[in-house]
């Protein structure tokens, strides 16, 4: 196992009342550091003071953003244990987008050691109101001070900590979410599988788009045809179907999520017929239209479940679809209390989702 | 005009002789900088020493790419005197892309201003040789130190400048170039007309497969079906058929190019048939066969113009369709030797392109 460099910060930071903030707006007092260069390779591991980092004003990231990032979460048990959720399968994923924006694979024992290190350090920063928890940004950015344009030399990985409350504002409550069929988030032969800027920034201006007319997020459909679907941006999307669970399978345009793991696994565990596969728009609406959409809901470490009450397809003669009355569905419901329980340990894992801190 | 404060470096730097450096690889003693945040808007106009800048670890462009920039160029005439081509078409451009990534509009004047005093402070940095010159890079990132996923409240606009020499280390000669058929750099309801940092994020690893493969750089195809022709990333494309001049139409997904605007309107004066609209790989290859494909080049701030020597169709059965002999064309060459002449003052500017520097 790697040494990993202890730099202690001259002062600590008050702890935040994570119930009066806003989603990663405050961090904690240390972040996890390791670089890159091509004679050294991965280098340097350390727990470092969480402070700004510098950067060339020709920074590779800045201008052509090679860059990578995952974001998973930490909890305090009932029992006061702090336990990280399927942070191996985060660190897993990182290196999955590393290899498609060809930024050099990370050692992933040496990350992962780096980020449990880092947590236990910080774990009095986990908060344990419900729905709360220590919500961790791995990520790397290509550092290269050179403008040409080509695959940066060298890059930082850093681990930042970031206390959260509930994702949503108003609770676990059903949200409005536009079907786009205007802009587009990614496309065949892009980024879209990669969790990485590039994709953030295409969905900007539609999220600012879908807020002005009153609803929350935006599902993407597919840049061609705006036909088919494929996931919110924040999470993926999950239907309930005549009774099967249906979600829009790994095309390439997504993102693999690991809660879309996490829930597809428990689905199947407690019966469902799970279905991997194309949705289009049309499937959605014609299935509304005959009662047979139960339920929609999206999937993401941020919010974790988000029950959709509503669907909005078109912008000149908008179809609104409202689901389950506009209320929580009951699979969503369930799923979400069963995840919150795995969270902190209050049911048993099956699964080795989660992992010890200490 | 806004006041623009200046800061002098304790020490300036040795100049370089360009032609033994790499494109973008050295910056001159200065940059201008200019911040917005809401309450003041843009503001803190300055030319300050050229430094690393400190960056939040969870600042928004690292994370979700807002950011744009621009690249125009500095020339010195044979008369000695520093100019600048067509600037403010750039910091138009600017503006534009700022529009499409939600980043608030630069006041124009402020941002001119600055460059300007910028480079006459620099103009000792600008080098006279043959193809050589100061590389201008305006640029806007989003700066928020918060991790939830929206437009930023806070930006900083830099330009930096690099004195470089001709962009193709082994001068003005034919590049062999791969017609993309499985990568997309750009989508319909995309990214594409922005200069942005996701649209070259998206092309790295086809430049990579590329090289790998011997060719000098990918022309992009639409993302539906890799049929329509699109940029070279770099550089747009253009075509002599038949003697008329043929670009692809600007439709959203390609950058607006101001060298293709100086190309095309330097044709239209000389009395070339000038077509924008859609181009397709069929067309092409048709053209090729029919021997009415006289020429193919590129156009671009960095490289000027680039000849095209030979443009590769297709992965499993490529078709290599060499060009005017994998010479350079006439009709390139001509142009090539006007623009630089523009650039220098040896000829005429009657297009209002030369901006003076004091």
């Amino acid at each position: 196992m790697a040494e990993i460099k202890f730099v202690k910060a001259d002062k600590l930071k008050e702890k935040v009342d994570v119930s009066t903030i806003g989603f990663g707006t405050h961090f904690t007092d240390y972040m996890f550091r390791m670089d890159y260069n091509p004679q050294e390779g991965w280098h340097g591991a350390s727990i470092v003071p969480y402070e700004e980092v510098k950067v060339s004003p020709a920074n590779t990231t800045l201008h052509y953003g090679q860059a990578i990032f995952e974001g998973c979460k930490a909890y305090v048990t009932k029992e006061g244990k702090p336990v990280l959720f399927r942070g191996k399968d985060h660190i897993a994923r990182l290196n999955r987008s590393a290899k498609i924006l060809d930024i050099p694979q990370l050692p992933e024992d040496v990350a992962y050691e780096g980020l449990i290190k880092l947590l236990a350090i910080e774990k009095d920063w986990i908060p344990n109101g419900p729905g709360q928890s220590l919500y961790i940004r791995p990520f790397v950015y290509a550092t290269d001070p050179f403008l040409g344009v080509s695959v940066s030399q060298t890059y930082t990985f850093l681990i930042i900590l970031s206390p959260v409350a509930a994702y949503y504002a108003h609770g676990f409550a059903p949200v409005k979410i536009m079907v786009e069929d205007k802009y587009s988030r990614a496309c065949h032969g892009g980024l879209g599988a990669a969790k990485t800027p590039a994709n953030y920034a295409a969905s900007l201006h539609a999220g600012l788009v879908a807020h002005e007319k009153g609803y929350d997020q935006v599902l993407w459909t597919d840049a061609a045809e705006h036909k088919w679907i494929g996931e919110v941006g924040s999470m993926n999307i999950l239907f309930k179907i005549d009774g099967k669970i249906v979600t829009p399978e790994l095309d390439g345009t997504i993102l693999d999520g690991i809660t879309r793991r996490t829930v597809l696994r428990i689905a199947r565990e407690w019966g469902y017929e799970v279905e991997e596969r194309k949705i289009s728009v049309d499937e959605l609406l014609e299935a509304h239209k005959s009662g047979k959409l139960e339920e929609v809901f999206g999937s993401g470490t941020a919010a974790v479940i988000s029950p959709v009450g509503e669907l909005i397809c078109g912008t000149e003669n908008p179809v609104h679809m409202v689901l389950n009355d506009g209320k929580i569905g009951p699979f969503a419901q369930k799923m979400y209390d069963y995840i919150d329980q795995l969270h902190t340990c209050e049911t048993e894992d099956k699964y080795g989702f989660v992992e010890p801190i200490e």
